[in-house]
């Protein structure tokens, strides 16, 4: 049997964060249909985020009660507050909710200060609270921004990305999603930050969520397989970006390309369950959406030796 | 000491060879003599290609007699006949002559017949003609093309690649490239074949000379690196290309960027002896002489937390 990964479609929710572009619902809908079509087993679906500041999800439930559901398929939405997991409950309860929710927290002051504004303690409480609350409902995921480094502070301490983690676990968290928020993540740190996560905290599953800022995508994601780690984010295109990155410097901030994780997997003899085919329209469907050519190699170049035959 | 890894630029031949654009001889002798002042220790710097074939390198003579020679450094040429090391030759005897030769072989028939326009045989033929030539006038690189995979042929047996190697070493090349040449390369691909090298052919220096076809350029730089590899290629930008996988499908197919890979190897805590704001300085100059953005990621969204403050 080979040996899989699960890859969690990022596109319609930290892919089109920062879009100006509002994507109309339907459309929405209609590409997390494909995806789940396409055979993926995690599909971030929306956020719940204060539609005045996030305008690009003021449809969340409206999303979520659109999506035909996929047998064992997990669909995330983002809880920054108490506020959004109490919508979150009350689509669950109207029959349409989402089946992961994802509470963040950031690993640096600064970020944390900026991004969710709160600091970390207050964050710590404000993420015990909602999943006190989402308790028993959903499947939890935790999620530590900037785990890698921080566009203001600099390095992370990562004995406090490791305590982070115990302490998602403690709150009930199943899976932990490390964020290399603006891309500092290199392969040695990777492997050194996920090994001892799995000595350490073995209680939560982590997932590697790394941006390409740098070019270190993909080379990040095989570090991270490499130390165990079986879940990864990726977002059809290399769509993405961080508005911590926009104020610090600017420059490509987008989440690592579907497409190119997916061709780097099959062809490294790891089964991606994912119809190949089907994400190469996928891949164009989404460059329709957002009206440009995106940024995944694999879209122009076609698959490697596995894949041959498949071209866009 | 940290571990020095050497980087060869390759902006000036393999970057420019595909290029619409003629740039003028001076812009290339600038530029290569601020790749010489930035700390490169190996540069590719033309090749003695047919003028008619390859307007390119016309000027392959001018740019060799025109740049500043730095200490130690050694600047390349390509050769792909004996034509090409006669030229070189009088280059040489002229007092202006590259120090390395790369002769040319291609891991599969196919490419070999398009590319080189003779079949493996008779370039082997070929390739130890011209390296009896050049023999104590040059340190000689030999080259395999497509060494991980042929747009033509698919997989490429690689103990066809290891008696390659072993073939180059017997006609005198001190150094291998190892091309991947269209982009099929995967970390553990490259792992197998350096590790391979390094155990069967320990008389010749192997090179990774990697493109970023499918998103993996640094990837396999890091695999490549983790088997003993101490010299890579890279171009500014990521420029090049390589009229085979045009012929095949098109494509993104430049060569790993220089900017990205001298960021992921100090971020290492590898050394690359460069100086990263000359380098930051030559990637915005190699912009301008082509007068469009390049695929850089770093130029875009500055060093890494290394070289953090450096920011383009």
């Amino acid at each position: 049997m080979k040996n899989t990964i699960t890859i969690c479609e990022c596109f319609a929710r930290d892919g089109l964060q920062h879009e100006k572009l509002f994507v109309p619902t339907g459309a929405k809908v209609s590409l997390i249909d494909r995806f789940t079509d396409i055979g993926f087993r995690r599909i971030e679906a929306t956020s719940y985020s204060n539609p005045d500041k996030v305008p690009a999800f003021r449809d969340a439930s409206d999303v979520l009660s659109g999506i035909r559901r996929g047998a064992g398929v997990h669909y995330k939405a983002t809880c920054a507050n108490l506020r959004s997991v109490t919508r979150a409950l009350a689509d669950l309860d109207a029959g349409y909710g989402a089946t992961e929710l994802s509470l963040l927290v950031s690993a640096s002051e600064s970020h944390s200060l900026r991004n969710l504004r709160a600091d970390r303690a207050t964050q710590w409480r404000n993420v015990a609270e909602m999943a006190k609350a989402a308790a028993g409902r959903f499947r939890l995921v935790g999620v530590i921004s900037v785990a890698f480094g921080c566009p203001f502070e600099g390095r992370i301490d990562m004995t406090r990305v490791v305590e982070d983690a115990a302490r998602f676990a403690d709150i009930g968290a199943e899976l932990l999603t490390v964020g290399d928020t603006t891309g500092f993540a290199t392969p040695n740190l990777v492997r050194r930050l996920f090994t001892r996560l799995r000595a350490e905290v073995p209680q939560i599953v982590p997932v590697g969520h790394f941006h390409d800022t740098r070019g270190l995508g993909l080379a990040n994601c095989m570090a991270a397989i490499e130390s165990g780690c079986r879940l990864l984010d990726s977002a059809m295109g290399g769509v993405g970006g961080h508005p911590a990155q926009i104020q610090y410097g600017g420059g490509i901030t987008g989440n690592v390309a579907t497409e190119d994780l997916a061709n780097m997997l099959e062809e490294e003899g790891l089964s991606t369950g994912l119809d190949l085919d089907a994400l190469i329209e996928a891949s164009r469907v989404s460059e329709q959406i957002l009206g440009r050519e995106l940024e995944s190699r694999v879209a122009r170049s076609g698959f490697g030796l596995a894949g041959l035959g498949r071209h866009v």
